[in-house]
């Protein structure tokens, strides 16, 4: 009996030890798993600096990527929106291109309805559209914006999104 | 004994069972780690169609982004090249600008080293500068292309890179 039981406690022993090695094991590779989603979710470029808050709610940083040259009659930056936030009304005289390139945003002509834009789509937008965009209350954003340039006009800015405009219904 | 024997391979079973649960868990692990990595690797833009043999070396994909416009003097292309791949010599007579979204490559402009480029690296190619662009020997490279237009004209088409100028030493 006493031999039975020395084997019992060794077998809890055992199974404790490799339940715990299991769990450690789980762990490391939950943690590895986030780094991997984390590097998934990374934005190609740094996130740059932090955007005035006259233009922007909530927060935003911007990363210029190439500057107007000679040959190039546009900038390039990387904008990233932390859920919620979103840029001024705004409009640009000679249009801009936008490329999103991770998560889930809107995006909002005047008089149209707010559409949601994802990782992946590209958004024409016209000259002196008033517009704004930004990312989904619940999701990061980061898109590519290439710029263009009316003499050395970029963009017109103008009210601030309000918390009413930007919780109306996305389509 | 017999009792202690029962115990033993009682024990032993269960020792095999938690090994087995912590193998089968282990690999789940793996799995969902390669799919977090392949989604790491993927591109933002779908990998388009194959771009033609007598201007590119090796599989090239080719996915276009935005076309010239009224407002816009260049497009805009997602290119993926395969390990090894590369862009024939060649030459913009308004401009590129290229930005690595994924993987390592290579770029050379003419009469100076290969450079080795990173996911994150933006290169702005003047006019008219003798060059070529691909993925490096052992890894995959995607890159979005802006292309100034001048006229109708955005690329003039030159001879193949060949095995003994892609080998050369990246700097």
């Amino acid at each position: 009996m006493k031999n039975i039981t020395i084997g019992l406690i060794l077998c809890v022993a055992l199974f404790l030890a490799v339940g715990c090695s299991n769990q450690q094991s789980a762990n490391t590779e939950q943690t590895k798993m986030e780094k991997a989603e984390n590097k998934t979710e990374n934005t190609i470029f740094p996130k740059g600096e932090k955007a005035p808050a006259e233009t922007f709610t909530g927060t935003v940083y911007v990363q210029p990527l190439a500057p107007k040259t000679e040959n190039n009659n546009f900038s390039i930056a990387s904008v990233t929106f932390e859920p919620g936030a979103r840029a001024n009304w705004h409009n640009h005289p000679a249009g801009q291109t936008i490329l999103v390139t991770m998560g889930k945003g809107l995006y909002q002509e005047k008089g149209k309805p707010i559409k949601t834009i994802n990782k992946g789509d590209v958004i024409l937008c016209n000259p002196d559209i008033e517009h704004w965009h930004g990312a989904s209350p619940e999701s990061r954003m980061t898109h590519v914006v290439i710029t263009n340039y009316k003499g050395d006009s970029q963009v017109n800015w103008l009210k601030p999104v309000t918390d009413e405009e930007y919780k109306a219904d996305a389509k």
